[in-house]
């Protein structure tokens, strides 16, 4: 289910990540690669940070290839940290509440992956949201759950604790309603200025998930190469499969592990849901 | 909010009752008189019986005024019983899953108006829909909701206990959070036979709603028009607004009311909430 | 580019015709096997004849595989008599004026391929339709072009014909402009009595066409399928691509070829297109 | 039919010209009180420049009033000089490629008003399109041949004679068919730089036309005024019709008027419909 790409560093036009060269985000939309679900039509979103407070958000439930909104507005929208996500529904409608990245102030938030027999676990899952914050949902989404999860589990100060709490609780839940591999895939969220990446399932068997290799490593691999010197140094994108085949430009991330890029360094560490304890579960 | 239009009789087309004379309801689409928003803009809905055992539904975020697609459905679709709906959005998303008449097996269900502070008393009123409906919410309208509250206390058995109880918890629910004027506004349900309609609101001044003169007296009235001759005689619509200007063919149906047209008949009755009891009460 | 289907005999719902099976037409929406592109998400259409004298049309710029309201539609209204088309666009814009098929009084037509370099051809085509029809025309889409052209030609009155001259004139003035293969596909087209299919390209590979064996046939072949009970004795089906993999169901239409099914029986003819004489060419 | 608002100075958010304060331009899409059509729900269009060298350009067939793409767009996208348009459509379809405003390499155009009796004249009309310039016509709105024929009569190079020869053309053609008051309405049109504003109706009764105070009065007028200090020197605002009451702000442009802003500085200039000299007229 669904593709998603982040991007941080200098200030780009959207579409410089988002179109051309092979395997683009946008053709993965018609056709990905890698994919449990190799169309992803069923709508996109953009959210993307600059000048004012809080990330602008475009959703639209038309297929992202032929969107010509999409197109237009990548072409003439810069900015540092962007988030875009093409969406393959399983289960919940094709509307534009029900797209990524979802927001809260100046969070966004978005997942590839599902959590699974959500018909059965989702009124558990919607009862332990904080009760001033379940007035904010406005879809159906199983991501848009797990997001107001884990900002009732402390996301704003804490954010691989918060997913860690989140997911935990998925799985908790998932098994006292005898639900087996709770949780599947990729999560991605960010305040603006750091991005914290999540590669994780129950079943140990996670949905894709790649990051690039630094920008000056790059200009010295391929030194012939203009698309590297047009990216800054400090460029990094972090995508559900890889955009375009050169060798050496992606790296895994492993099962299990969160990855976080910010201005205080990167880093990838290993990742383990941890139900939160009762304290910490607030609205339960 | 909104404006609605129910019919039973005969078959007919959808479009005889939908299209042309004066104020037809894709006119109030454009410009209602009698609604609390004139324009009602925010999509619409038909949902018909026919042949197969439920009804077909056509839910569309486009207004209805300009879609090609309604006046076509409408111009090949005949029904002895169908409900529309054309909205005028106050606070959830204009998407099809928010779009009326809802639909649960053979019932469907619309309403002019709203539940007041929604956003207030949402979670409680949630958590009072049985468990095993939870699943089948779709949308995040607060008509939706009321809808499952009223499945869940029997809808499918005793239609009018089933709203006094469903509008009843509303109002408890709503006093219980300081909310004053919880319940507004018209609602109609059906289960393909029998039509209930309810017109009520917890501060007494309601949404309009109408029901025409049966069409044996009306064509006695007037002999001349063609069209009393083109409508059985069990004809009856129940709007929200007058259809046209002509005299006696309209009648209100008086605050704090149910109405019900079905083989066995026609009547109008009182109409009071009633939250209720614990015994009732499933899954809260 | 597109796949359609278009079915005749006694009265059926369309979903018995667009789902379930293996490689149902929506399946085909979302991967289809054997069409250029394999992804046709680019809308899709209905059209179907029953009581009123015009066929309704529903089209709609959703993907064909998630749409809700086609399901409804499919499992609501039954037809002797229905063509339904998914659209993989090339160059023109997806919207409901450019989605198959195209009416015309009772009259519809539609089209899997192109008509190539459309852009340098177009304008000579426009001219070419009779100014009576011109301010008809309401999208963009090459097979509009096709439509009128063959309404200027005559299609009311000898469909083959006229459409022997519409193809023949795009080869003309293909030809004029040094644009080599103009036309490829097949197409469809009826009165809602009899249908018309055409497989034909420029260049001699035309996009894949299938009719079924006749039901009594397939009885016989395969006495143990409730699904040949089914359908009636005169049921037929014209298709881009078969529907499941039951042999001796699907018969290919050969290259060059008009198929033609109605009251007054079946046959298969060679087709080759043919300019149209001066005097045929109205309002050139 | 429509509403229409242009805006040039220094950078400003789109929000802040669109919404907020009395009238705002999206209120209009919901209740406007000049124009014909009071509801202008038919879609809208954003076209803003900024660093690339063509503007962006935002069409959407929801009505402006509940569109959240639009308000998020809004609130996130500076430009210095931008087009925005809401529409109530005539006679032709709903859908992105009849949204205004209509753009060609780097110019914008967009139009309150109609051709009268389109389905007469457009033949005509569309034949005198120089043919390199045909194919790029994507709809079928009035505005994008009127759009076409002033590129045709050479708007590039000076706009207000070639608005008078694609006017007086459209006032010429519509004699030969005996069709009365061929134009109506007000046009904007701009590249980027310079912004070309034209009201004017071949019935002397023009859709309504207003344009700002120069900030500096606006400052002195009303010192005690936030709104006017957020402004810069130079920034206008042209309108179909006045956002807001206060006195002194909207200045009236007179029938058959163009007005004429950019770093040249500006002007108001008698204006009058004068048909193309055969010389001129390309592709006829």
């Amino acid at each position: 289910m669904c593709r998603w790409l982040a991007y941080t560093g200098a200030p780009i036009l959207l579409e410089k990540a988002l179109y051309g060269g092979t395997n683009s985000l946008v053709d993965q939309s018609l056709h990905s690669r890698l994919g449990a679900e190799t169309t992803n039509g069923d709508g996109f979103g953009v959210g993307w940070y600059g000048a004012p407070d809080t990330p602008g958000v475009y959703h639209s439930t038309e297929p992202a290839w032929n969107d010509q909104n999409l197109r237009e507005l990548a072409g003439h929208i810069s900015s540092p940290l962007f988030f875009t996500h093409i969406r393959a529904a399983i289960g919940s409608a094709v509307q534009q509440t029900n797209c990524h990245p979802f927001r809260h102030k100046n969070w966004l938030f978005m997942h590839n992956g599902y959590l699974n027999e959500l018909a059965t676990i989702k009124r558990d899952l919607i009862l332990a949201v904080d009760p001033s914050l379940y007035p904010l949902i406005k879809g159906q989404a199983d991501t848009e759950v797990l997001f107001f999860l884990a900002l009732t589990f402390g996301l704003e100060d804490d954010p691989p604790a918060a997913i860690e709490r989140a997911m935990g609780f998925v799985e908790d839940v998932a098994t006292r309603h005898g639900v087996p591999n709770a949780f599947q895939g990729t999560v991605a969220t960010t305040d603006g200025e750091t991005i914290w990446a999540f590669r994780y399932s129950s079943e140990r068997k996670s949905r894709s998930l790649f990051y690039t290799t630094d920008v000056p490593t790059l200009r010295k691999l391929y030194p012939e190469r203009e698309l590297f010197k047009e990216f800054s140094d400090n460029a990094r994108l972090i995508v559900s499969e890889p955009l375009g085949d050169v060798a050496g430009v992606w790296n895994e991330v492993p099962e299990s592990t969160c990855g976080i890029i910010g201005p205080d360094g990167e880093e990838l560490r290993a990742f383990e849901p941890k139900a939160p304890s009762a304290a910490v579960r607030v609205g339960a």
